[in-house]
């Protein structure tokens, strides 16, 4: 017997009473025999017959692990002679590009990838989630069973839906008559397409308008995710101050490739933006030429008045893409927000919705589609604005009975959270961080200033949390200040 | 009475049996009359009393409407005063508008936009799913109500859950044990991505690490839809060929900064790349300095030999993305893939991820994380293995037995799809095109082509189909040859 057919068999060991196969532990020892060099290449192995005899399998187990290794380019194996190692421990390569590896030190990123490192957006909250922190809807009060069944019959029902197209056409139907009834949008089904979140929306749009160079304008202070999606695609931001209207405009500016506004309810300030003003950034916005952002992210909340219609409604010339979400209608876990896109971007953005892999899974589409047209949408946020106008009510009373001298509120007609102005000069960052200690989340009003700073003040949530939890939220507050 | 206070009435008409309520008809037609100029700006509206008592309604309908369209902007209105319209008719802005945007013509879009308008993917297939549609599976094996009980489930099991991590850690943890079993993967959970598309895991890689001229090397033919993501990011792109192993090595060129490659199943040609080329385009391309990208699309699905494992789990050096589906094992519509990503990028991939919205409903990942934890993934794999195994060896039967004159067969060790190529020299793109009128949907091979023309030959699908239904469009191809 050759002394290197004695070593191989001795190199092996194989278990019976191990979950894995006998072929299959043999393959893996051989493999890792080859691979860290211990059985180098040029290596002639023992036959079959020899190996399956020194270890006591069948001769088919071994004859399955060498023809498994020849397809895998470890073996040179052809019948009647013994098969021979055809590649060097590629453990051996490995180590020598590990000390390349070392020096190489941080990878280069892409320029857009390189800014969103920079961006204040995804806001990374610590630990838990607590009150006041806003932005959120309460996933609490979500009939949970009732959506459940929609999406088990949707699933169920499947047939030859994956086939159909990305966006499904009952969802878009059902968006298109809610958007209209609801929020005064003007859109046919085909220009609504199903995101899995509103900030998609907004890099989508990015992606496919803008070119490093061009101008965009914000809301001073704004939304830090829009401020981020823009400004990594290259856009030069210009933060356009608010007054009590909302967005100001700005005649002496060269008009922009884009702007970004909230006008239903401005974030942070929750200021609705006059139809004066809505029609002066209409008339201004020359189409083809400048786009307007619509962002409606909490546009199915009001409380003092009737919704006001979207800007989108407003335009009749396609320069306007409207943004909604799910997220603070329904659970945010969800993950389904829409565009509605000016008619002549459809095709363009459809083409990058797919590269991007933008698109929410089929049956829950389906669902939603059948929970809106059954009436549990609207069911549900009747119930919802109910609570979050009382809750609203609630945090500003609170406020001002606890902490009336030390900040001024500010009350919004609508949406999910509200700012409060420090009324001495505080850092609000520093107050911030404090309350968060103490089990209070809040956003401090300054870190949302794009161009210019801002007041110091906070935002708060109000939607996700009951009254009590708002209650003793605000003690705490007031034992911090 | 002042003839403008009897105008104003006689615009107005409310109809008590309409589903609006009174107030809302109101509001709505007031706002339209301004909005069309009808109503101008500075024009005194009626007081309430006296328009309630023209309309026939209550004096509340009127002054409802009246508080709306103030807070809307649209009226100026003090408490016993009457009201004034504040506002011009948006539509005449938008007519001015009108003429700028006929002369605008086609909106400018960025760079990547354009380029990916030039690109050939997504594949426009017209009209019906028909056989032999390549890159698909069998959506009509899947058992679709053991997944809806489990979509059920963990959609009425909520909780709290919206406010865990976007990439669920149960799907992680149950991905990261298959990949290693099933495919020689290693990585820990925290290293996994959950996307909605295998697509979205190119953009997302592309997107981060690609700079306008940085070059990325992909096999000739090869897969269009990586071919237009690296392209439209600003590539350079070179074509490498292709021998039996696959990608051949190109020790002239330099580095590129990525690499693309399909080494279990080569696209389109199902070759696998052996082991010698693999650990040689590990050697060769430095940590952080050249990355590789695997897709490993159908790497699943093994007929002649057990599995090779994937490039990814040779490399020690964290220059391997892989990528893979679900699309293909389980549904299309599903709508999960995921990338396993070198450590070094996790936090930028993630941070990528949310900006680009590339997020899969949770309760969908938990669902799954069950589905695979509880055994039915693995057993449908095993069931589909068989299935297509049968259906690859059936499609190889008819071809060769009907078209063996004509074409020459390359059969894959695995995958849903073969190439056929022309043996003479005919137009593959004209002759898919015959085909997909006769019924037979296939794929012109030199339409893969990156630098230079290849082989004309088709691209045939075989997994989504039936035994019965491919000896039909075998027998269909025949009478168009």
């Amino acid at each position: 017997m050759p002394e290197s057919d004695t070593m191989v068999s001795s190199l092996i060991e194989l278990k019976r009473t191990d979950g894995e196969g006998l072929v299959a532990q043999l393959t893996r020892q051989l493999r890792n025999l080859i691979a860290t060099g211990r059985l180098g290449k040029g290596r002639v192995l023992p036959s079959s017959r020899r190996l399956a005899s020194d270890l006591g399998v069948s001769r088919n187990t071994v004859t399955y692990a060498f023809e498994q290794l020849a397809a895998e380019g470890y073996l040179a194996a052809s019948h009647g002679r013994r098969p021979v190692v055809t590649t060097d421990g590629h453990e051996r390569i490995e180590r020598g590009a590990m000390a390349a590896g070392e020096r190489a030190g941080k990878p280069r990123l892409s320029s857009w990838a390189t800014k969103l490192q920079r961006a204040d957006w995804p806001m990374s909250y610590r630990g838990q989630f607590k009150p006041l922190r806003p932005g959120v809807g309460d996933f609490r009060e979500f009939p949970n069973e009732v959506w459940a069944r929609y999406l088990r019959r949707s699933a169920v029902h499947a047939g030859r839906r994956e086939l159909g197209p990305i966006n499904r056409l009952g969802l878009r139907e059902a968006l298109a008559h809610y958007l209209a009834s609801s929020r005064g949008v003007r859109a046919t089904a085909d220009q609504i397409m199903i995101l899995p979140s509103a900030q998609a929306a907004l890099t989508l749009i990015a992606a496919t308008l803008i070119s490093p160079g061009d101008t965009v304008w914000v809301e001073d202070p704004g939304y830090p995710g829009a401020t981020a999606a823009f400004r990594a695609s290259g856009a030069l931001l210009t933060g356009i101050r608010l007054d009590e209207q909302g967005m100001q405009r700005m005649p002496g500016l060269p008009a922009p490739r884009l702007i970004f506004m909230t006008p239903s309810h401005q974030h942070p300030t929750g200021r609705l933006m006059s139809l004066a003003r809505r029609t002066g950034f209409l008339g201004a916005s020359r189409p083809g030429r400048t786009w307007i952002v619509e962002d409606d992210y909490d546009g199915e909340f009001h409380y003092d008045s009737r919704p006001v219609p979207a800007l989108q409604g407003l335009d009749a010339h396609g320069r306007v893409f409207y943004v909604g979400t799910f997220s603070k209608a329904m659970r945010s876990d969800i993950r389904l927000g829409y565009l509605v896109a000016p008619k002549a971007l459809v095709g363009t953005l459809e083409i990058a919705q797919q590269h991007m892999g933008l698109i929410g899974a089929s049956h829950v589409q389906d669902a939603l589609a059948d929970f809106i047209t059954d009436g549990h949408f609207l069911a549900h946020l009747r119930r919802l604005r109910r609570l979050y106008h009382a809750r609203r009510d609630h945090l500003v009373a609170e406020l001002e009975r606890h902490l009336g001298g030390t900040l001024s509120i500010e009350v919004p007609p609508g949406g999910i959270q509200l700012v409060v102005r420090l009324k001495r000069g505080r850092a609000d960052r520093a107050v911030a961080k404090r309350l968060v200690a103490a089990g209070v989340e809040t956003r401090a009003l300054s870190s949302l200033a794009v161009d210019r700073p801002c007041d110091h003040g906070l935002l708060l949530g109000f939607a996700a949390w009951r009254e009590s939890e708002i209650s003793a939220a605000v003690r705490t507050m007031a034992s911090c200040f």
